[in-house]
C-alpha cells in the first residue's frame, strides 16, 4: 500500500553498488547536458534564466519519491515553457515581481490539479486529447518556439507568444539588425544542424562505439555553450552588444510562498489545467515507450501524483512549471540510469552548479541558447504525421488543422481547446449519422455481410438490417427514418430483423425510438425482430416493457432468425 | 420544388367542399376553446392578455401556408411561455414598453433561429435533446408553472420563473389572502379537475357519441370562463378586490418593428435558442404522433421553416414565441381538421374576436385563468416516465434530475443547457471505458459470444476478444490497458483476434494504439488479428500503413480464424 504511493520504496531496498555507479555517471552527464537547457527555457517562459535551474533540482527529488517511471528526467520543457510565458505575459509585464510571483502560481495550481487527478484516479480524464490534437499542438508550438527564437538570433528585442505578434515585432525591427550577433546565432545554428545530422556517423568512423558516439553527439549543444562563452568573454562580446546572460546569482533555491490573490488564481484556472493535461500526456506517453522497452511498469495516476509533488516542489522553490522532457530523458536513458537514483544525482548536481559555478555563466550569449532552442523545437514539427493524418481521415486532419491554426494565430489556449472540442463534436456528429447496411448471408457460411459489398444470399420477405452504431439520443430519430424508408422501399416485406452486433447501448431516448417503430411497423403489419443482441444491453432492455411489446422474437444469432423466418432460397 | 417549400399548394389545389365544411367547424371549434388558453399564456409571460390573441392570428396563417403537419395548431402555449416569461423578466420590467419590445426581440431571433435551421437542414442539431431531459424539462416547467398560478389563485401578487422566488414570494404574502378570489379560483380548479376525469363518462351516459363526448368535455375551461365572467360581472367582483383581466384594446394585431439593440439581442439569444429547440421538439413529435396516425408525412426540416415563419409573423405583429400547442392540436385533431384551412379558420374567428368583441372579456378572473393553466401545467407532470426511467438507466436519469432540478431551482435555460451537456458527457464517459468480452464458439454453430454468459468452447492459444465500443481517441489508451492485461494473465498465449464486428469507427489516435498494440504484441511473440472489420472500417484502414505492419491476418469472420489458427477440441 506503501510502496503504491511512495514507489521509491519499491526499489531503494534493492539498490546496490553495481546500479550506484551506473546511476552516478549518468547523472553527471544530465547535469552537464541540461543545464543550457535549463538557462533557455526559463527565458522562453520570459524568467529569469536561473529559474529554469531552480526548477531542476526540488522537482527532480520530488518525482524520484512519487514518480513510477524508472528512468523519466523531470524539469522545465519547450513546451511548456511556451505556455508558461503565453500564460503569464497574460496578468503580469515579464521582469517584475509579480510576474515571477505569477509563475509560483502557475506552478502551484498546475501541481494541485495533477496531484488531485491521480489522487481520485482522473487519469482517463486526458484522453480526451486525442492523438491529432497533440501532434497538431506540438508542431505549432514548435513553429511558435522558433520564431520566438528568431528575435534572439537576430539580437532584437521580439517577443510575443503568437505568430501574428512575433511577425509583426520581428518586421517593425528588421532595421535594426545586430550582425555580430547574427554571425554567432546563426554559425551556432550551422553547427548544431550538423551536429545533430552527421556527429553520430562521425563519432562512429572515429571509432567510438555507437552508443558514446550518440551520446556524445548529443553534447553538441554543451561544446557550442562552452566555445561561445569563451569567445564571448575573450573578444569582450557584451560589451560590443551582443546580448549574453549576464550575473546569475549564487546559492541554493530560495524558498517561496506563492501567495493568495483570488483574481489571478482565477486568471490562471484554464492555463494550469492545460499546463498540466499537455505536460501530463507528453510525459507518459515517454515514460510508457520507455518502460515497455525495458519491461517495467507506469502507473498512469501513480505519475499524475508524481509530476503534481514535481509541480509543487517548483512552487515553493522559485520554480517554474515543469514535466517529464523528452531530450533529458533520453540523454539521461542513453547515459545508462538504472534507477531514478541518478535523477537525484542529476538534482544534486545542479545544485552544485547552482552553488559554486553561476559566474561561469555570465559570457553566455543569449543567441547561442536561441539557437539550441530553435534545434530542439524544430523536432516538434511533425510533417509525416500531419500528412499521414490528411492521409486517414478528414475528420481528424480537421481537428489537427484548427488546432495547428488557432494555437499560430490565438495562443496555446485557444488551440487546444478548439481541437478539444471540435474532436467530441466531429465524434457526435458522426455517431448521430450512424451507418447502417442491409446484409445477406454470405454462401456456405452462417456470416452475414454487407449485400453492397459482397455476394450474398437475401430474402425478399425478410430485411436484415445492421445498425453500426451505439443507440442513443442523439441517433434515435435518424433510427426511426432508417426502418420507414427501408419498408417503403419494398412493399413485399414481412419482417425487419435488426441486427444489434454493434449496438452497444441502447439508452432511454432509443428505447422510446424502439417502442415507436415497433409500434409503427404493427401498424403496416411488418414483424420486428433483434438478433445479436449482447448481454450487457440485453440485461438492460429486460428492466423495461420492450420486450413484452415487441411483435417478433430476439435471436440469438442472425442465422438462426435466418432459418426460422425463411427457408434459403434453391 | 415549389412545392416542397410551399406545402400549401399540395393541398390547396385539391381542396373541396366536403373538406371546407369539417375544417370551418373544426376552425370555430378551436376558437371558442383556445381564446381563454391564449389570453392565460400571455400572462404567464408577463405580457398583456390580448398579446396572446395576437400570437394566435397572422403566426397561425404563416404556419398554415409553410408547415407540412395538416392538423398542427399554432399559438402560445405553456412551456413556451414561461421560457419566455424568464428570459423577459431577466432583460426587462414587467408592464413597460421594454419588455414588450424584447417579447418582439426573442419572437424575431427564435423565428430566424428556427427558419435558418430548416433552410440549412440542420434539424438534427436538436436531437441532442435527449428524451429525459425533455421529459425531465416538461415535468419540472409543469411544476413551476403551476406553483406560479398559486399566487393568482390566492388573491396575491407572487411572481417568479424559479422554485425559490416563488416560494419566498408566495411565503412573505401569506397573511394578505384574498378569500373571494381564492373561493372563486378553487372552485373553478376543483370543476375544471372533476371535469377531466369525469366529464366524458357522464356525458357519453347522457347518450352523447363517444368522439363528441370527448370533445365537449374539454369544453370545460370555456364554460367556467363564462360562468364566472358572468358572475363576476354580476356581482361586481372586481370591486371586491377580485382580480379581472380589465380593458383589452379591441381591433386588429398593429404592425411592430422590433429594434436593433445590440446588448438586447446577445441577453436574448441563449434564451431564443431554446425556446426555438423546446418548441421544435415538442411541435415535431406531436405532429409525427398525428401524421403517423393519418400515414400523412411530416418534413421536420420544413417543419423549422414553418414555425420560423410562424414566429417572424408574431414579432411583427405585437406577438410574443409561439409553437404548435398540444393542446389545441388535439381539439382541432378531435374536432375533424382535415387540412390547414381549419387552423386559417382559427385565424380569422380569434380575428374577429379580437376585432369586436375583447369588452366581453373585461370581467373575466385572473383566477379562473389561473385555475386554466394549473390544470393544463399538471399534466405536463410525468410521473410514470421518471419512475421507468430510474428503473432503465441510472445514466439517463441522472440527466433527468439535473434537468428537473437546475430548471426548478435555477430555471429553464440553466435545467436544459446542464442536462444536455450531462447527456453528452455521461455518454463520452461511457463510450471511453468500452464494455469487452472474451468470446468463445457457441457449439454446432459459427456463433460466438461471451465465455462469462454462454456455454462456449475455447482454444487455450488463441484468445478472441470482443471490442464493444467504437475505437476513438477517448478509449484508445482504455483498449491498450484490456490488451496488455489479457496477454499478462494468459502465459501460453500465441495468437490475440480482436473481434471488431462492434468498431464503427477506428480514429487516427485508436489507430496508433493498435500500432502499438502490435508492436508490444510482436515483442512478445503473440500474433495480432483482426476480425469482422466492417467493411467502411476497412476502407479506412487500408489508407495506412497498418494492415502492412500487422503480424496477423484480417479475417473475415470470427469462425474463419477459428478454423485457421486452431483445431476445435474434441
Amino acid at each position: 500500500m506503501l510502496k503504491r504511493y511512495l514507489p521509491i520504496l519499491a526499489w531503494l531496498p534493492h539498490y546496490h553498488r553495481r546500479l550506484l555507479g551506473a546511476d552516478l555517471l549518468a547523472g553527471i552527464i544530465v547535469t552537464v547536458m541540461v543545464i543550457p537547457q535549463s538557462l533557455a527555457y526559463a527565458l522562453l517562459a520570459g524568467l529569469p534564466a536561473v529559474v529554469g535551474l531552480y526548477a531542476s533540482i526540488l522537482p527532480a527529488v520530488l518525482y524520484a519519491l512519487l514518480g513510477t517511471s524508472r528512468t523519466l528526467a523531470v524539469g522545465p520543457v519547450a513546451i511548456i515553457a511556451l505556455m508558461t510565458g503565453a500564460a503569464l505575459s497574460g496578468v503580469a509585464t515579464p521582469g517584475t515581481p509579480e510576474y515571477l510571483q505569477a509563475a509560483l502560481v502557475l506552478s502551484l495550481l498546475s501541481g494541485l490539479m495533477l496531484a488531485a487527478m491521480g489522487l481520485l484516479r482522473l487519469g482517463f480524464f486526458t484522453n480526451f486529447l486525442s492523438h491529432p490534437v497533440i501532434a497538431g499542438f506540438l508542431s505549432a508550438s514548435g513553429l511558435l518556439i522558433a520564431a520566438s527564437q528568431i528575435g534572439h538570433l537576430l539580437g532584437l528585442e521580439a517577443s510575443g507568444y503568437t505568430a501574428t505578434t512575433l511577425v509583426a515585432n520581428l518586421v517593425g525591427q528588421l532595421g535594426q539588425v545586430h550582425w555580430p550577433t547574427l554571425a554567432l546565432g546563426v554559425g551556432t545554428l550551422g553547427f548544431l544542424l550538423a551536429s545533430r545530422r552527421h556527429a553520430r556517423g562521425l563519432l562512429r568512423r572515429l571509432g567510438l562505439a555507437d552508443a558514446s558516439a550518440a551520446l556524445l553527439a548529443r553534447a553538441a549543444p554543451v561544446l557550442a555553450v562552452a566555445v561561445t562563452t569563451g569567445l564571448s568573454w575573450q573578444l569582450g562580446l557584451a560589451e560590443r552588444g551582443v546580448a549574453v546572460i549576464g550575473a546569475v546569482p549564487s546559492g541554493l533555491p530560495p524558498l517561496t510562498l506563492p501567495g493568495f490573490d483570488g483574481s489571478l488564481w482565477y486568471a490562471l484556472l484554464i492555463p494550469a489545467l492545460l499546463i498540466s493535461v499537455v505536460g501530463f500526456v507528453e510525459s507518459i506517453s515517454m515514460a510508457q515507450m520507455l518502460a515497455a522497452r525495458r519491461r517495467q511498469r507506469i502507473s498512469p495516476n501513480q505519475e499524475l501524483v508524481g509530476l503534481g509533488g514535481a509541480n509543487l516542489a517548483a512552487a515553493f522553490t522559485a520554480g517554474m512549471p515543469v514535466t517529464g522532457g523528452l531530450s533529458r530523458t533520453v540523454v539521461s536513458d542513453e547515459a545508462g540510469a538504472q534507477t531514478p537514483m541518478a535523477g537525484l544525482f542529476t538534482a544534486l548536481g545542479i545544485g552544485l552548479v547552482t552553488l559554486a559555478f553561476t559566474p561561469l555563466l555570465y559570457h553566455l550569449p543569449i543567441a547561442t541558447l536561441a539557437a539550441t532552442i530553435t534545434v530542439a523545437a524544430l523536432t516538434l514539427v511533425d510533417i509525416p504525421m500531419i500528412r499521414q493524418t490528411w492521409r486517414y481521415s478528414r475528420a481528424d486532419f480537421s481537428a489537427m488543422a484548427v488546432t495547428i491554426i488557432l494555437t499560430l494565430v490565438e495562443g496555446a489556449e485557444a488551440g487546444i481547446i478548439s481541437g478539444v472540442l471540435l474532436s467530441i463534436a466531429l465524434f457526435l456528429y458522426r455517431t448521430s449519422r450512424p451507418h447502417s447496411a442491409i446484409v445477406g448471408l454470405i454462401p456456405d457460411s452462417e456470416h452475414f455481410r454487407s449485400v453492397t459489398r459482397h455476394e450474398v444470399e437475401t430474402l425478399s420477405h425478410v430485411a436484415f438490417l445492421r445498425i453500426d452504431e451505439s443507440l442513443y439520443f442523439a441517433n434515435a430519430r435518424y433510427l426511426e427514418d432508417t426502418v420507414h424508408e427501408l419498408v417503403a422501399r419494398r412493399p413485399g416485406l414481412e419482417h425487419v430483423v435488426l441486427i444489434c452486433s454493434a449496438v452497444n447501448l441502447i439508452d432511454a431516448s432509443a428505447l422510446e425510438s424502439l417502442d415507436a417503430i415497433n409500434a409503427r411497423l404493427k401498424e403496416s403489419g411488418v414483424t420486428l425482430h433483434l438478433a445479436e443482441v449482447k448481454g450487457p444491453v440485453m440485461d438492460r432492455l429486460k428492466r423495461s416493457d420492450f420486450l413484452d411489446d415487441i411483435t417478433g422474437r430476439v435471436f440469438l444469432s442472425t442465422y438462426a432468425a435466418w432459418q426460422a423466418l425463411g427457408k434459403p432460397p434453391e
